[in-house]
């Protein structure tokens, strides 16, 4: 059920990297945060205790798919996750890869910036998201494949 | 294993809530924000995709319990979920009721404050603690005692 008004109901949100039938998982271009993605359940449900518990699984699987991605091919220093929601009510995941030499570690991204991200160092994390995104699609298939035989 | 010079290795990290052998919950005193809860992972892994598939379900069951109490006894605006470790690499998740007269609110709780969180609002949040933390630690009982058996 869509919620009109929903920036999330009406639209991808950002870049597609994968879409299924429960969910999808974005790109976001945050300025100088080169690796910033969201996974975004399709249904408009305002928080995770809202899923049943195998949609809670298959949402956080994504998640880690996502992370797993990030983790391998853009080796960053953390990744953050956050379910915040505050300014728009429709369950989304921020998957972030953080670098020690980002705008703004190691504050949160939501905190004043600490510095301004070297140019060089973004493009080189960008310039990794091709094959990085075909990595996490790939994964995110094998989990939404299993999430429909099971 | 614990890691030496890591807090949550060295104590519990805030007022325990409830403790099992894979996990814990505390409450954090974040001035302004009276029900702001941490799930921590006890063993001293980094991220969330470091887990092994079960244990990953479990320590997400244990943040929907404690966001469920949240919702049902302090009827937030908001939860908001995040593991972020930039500062401590050891997985803990911020599990935060957020209401509409909070210090920040809709901002994340890491950016800067948007006005004074009014005393008596806080006050009556914090009054629902006792039964709100007593129907959480039943609800994470219950999931530990399933994690045992399964």
């Amino acid at each position: 059920m869509k919620q009109a008004g929903c920036p999330l109901c009406e639209s991808a949100g950002g870049d597609l990297v994968f879409e299924d039938a429960a969910f999808r998982v974005i790109r976001t271009d945050e300025g100088g945060f080169p690796a910033f993605y969201r996974v975004v359940w399709n249904e408009h449900v305002p928080e995770l205790s809202d899923l049943a518990p195998a949609d809670r699984a298959l949402c956080m699987e994504a998640v880690v798919c996502v992370e797993r991605a990030l983790r391998t091919h853009a080796q960053p220093a953390r990744i953050n996750l956050a379910a915040l929601g505050n300014l728009v009510p429709h369950l989304h995941w921020h998957v972030i890869a953080r670098f020690e030499w980002d705008s703004h570690f190691p504050a949160p991204v939501w905190a004043p910036a600490r510095r301004e991200a070297p140019a060089a160092q973004v493009a080189h994390v960008a310039a990794l998201r091709p094959l990085l995104q075909a990595d996490m699609a790939r994964q995110l298939c094998t989990l939404a494949a299993a999430s429909h035989a099971g």
